[in-house]
């Protein structure tokens, strides 16, 4: 029997154990490190078996899943590099990819990293929130190094498919944080930024759902998203300037009561997203209602 | 049998003419403009009784719901100004309301003019897309004139419980222009400069719920929001400036990489959401799991 070692049960690590149980002839291994989430894992069924000690599974892991935060990711690479079982495969799932990638480049030749993005989560954390259905129509993202070869590519996309993602996207990691900044780690800064109106407590009742919707991600985990902006530092700030100049310009119309402007501005704005809506509704798309 | 007559078929219009179907002892009427949104209503059975001829229909109508956009509105109150039956009910649905009020003051004092605004929608319009369901567990707000009578309000609320919206929130014309410029113009104004960045197009498979989120609502009707927008300037601009400041604030602690400044930030944000969260779910509000 081979082994998956799943190191961090959160939110995406518990719901990948969750996930991959039963995935051919995989055991599944969860390492924690409180003994809440030992606790609460077993009583869900989180993984095969439960250890506090990862170091320990490394030298018969044929696969390890990180998914702690970027920082404890690359701390873990660092500390363990040496107690990798060779020919075996290592992935991650965090949401900056070249930082990753850099640190794995400690490792030795005869292991295989590939960085991963399961772009997948809830505005709730941990393994209470963690769910085996995750996954289901998300995209899984992959920046595989240099040195991934087919046979590791093929297992992870089997994996990805067991666990019901939409699809597999491989990209570099360069291109990667540079489109993630401006999907994700925007809609991020834009949720915590609206949250900071003084209006925010006396707004009931007048909220509908593009309001929900659009501040949904703000009750996010500061720790990490900090670690997530500041190791994609550069192409965050571009798309928040980005952002920040468009938003100028629409209140330049408003304040100057300039129609004219405003209609042709958002004429063109309304038109890009249909054109969207369309391209993703023709059928290519694993969630045609984007 | 007295008689509801709804102005304009659009998404609201529609799905109010058909929410409030066997409404008390009510006909529902439905006036449309255009051939072709007279043949849908028709084939979805969308009122009663249909005409081309609104000003037929005044004499007799006790309760006239407006339905246009806010231009729209304006322009049918001074033009009908004097065909309403006395003691009538007149009511609109746009997202502006001192404006609309305003406009009111042209009717005789025989009438009593209720400003409203249904929070619900779509990212679609139309008479295609309108359903009688829409306003199920939605806020219904109302802004009540000086002449508003007991009777006309106790009618809009008992009009609101059939048509299934989970609160009547009354306050005035002023204080919903404030909230709804920071609840909702503002996310609209989120969503299509978001959409206005050059990596709308090469995004694809890499945008994830918060992007689909974000950006539901940026196919909107550019003619109408120019309007709303318009009519609701200074406090739509004061939020967007607002929201420029925040965001400026958070890319200047990526840039510096002042992670303690970022932290702080994030941790007080998310702090707001889930403060707001907990107020939302411990029961008082329509959706708790806002």
């Amino acid at each position: 029997m081979r082994k998956i070692l799943v190191v961090g049960l959160g939110l995406i690590g518990g719901s990948l154990a969750m996930a991959l149980q039963g995935f051919e002839d995989f055991e599944v291994v969860g390492a924690v490190r409180s003994q809440a989430t030992h606790d609460k894992a077993r009583s869900k069924g989180a993984a095969d078996r439960l250890t506090f000690h990862p170091a320990d599974e490394l030298p018969g892991a044929d696969v390890v899943i990180l998914c702690q935060d970027p920082a404890g990711i690359i701390d873990f690479l660092h500390e363990h590099r040496d107690r990798f079982k060779p020919g075996c495969l290592i992935w991650d799932v965090c949401g900056v990819k070249t930082a990753v990638m850099e640190a794995a480049k400690c490792l030795p030749e005869t292991v295989d990293f590939i960085g991963c993005h399961p772009m997948a989560g809830k505005e709730v954390s941990g393994i209470d929130n963690a769910e085996a259905g995750l996954f289901r129509n998300t995209h899984f993202i992959v920046t595989p190094g240099p040195r991934a070869t087919k046979e590791h590519l093929d297992l992870l996309r089997r994996m990805a498919d067991w666990c019901k993602f939409g699809d597999v996207i491989e990209t570099t990691p360069e291109r990667h944080d540079e489109m993630i900044a401006y999907t994700s780690q925007l809609m991020h800064v834009i949720a915590v930024s609206v949250c900071d109106n003084d209006e925010l407590f006396s707004c009931k009742g007048f909220e509908g759902g593009s309001f929900r919707d659009c501040t949904r991600v703000a009750a996010l985990d500061p720790a990490m998203w900090t670690q997530l902006f500041t190791f994609n530092a550069p192409a965050l700030a571009k798309v928040v300037g980005t952002l920040e100049n468009r938003m100028r310009q629409y209140r330049e119309a408003i304040e100057a009561g300039d129609q004219d402007a405003l209609r042709a501005m958002l004429a063109q704005a309304s038109d890009r997203k249909k054109q969207i809506n369309l391209e993703r509704a023709r059928g290519d798309d694993v969630r045609p209602k984007f």
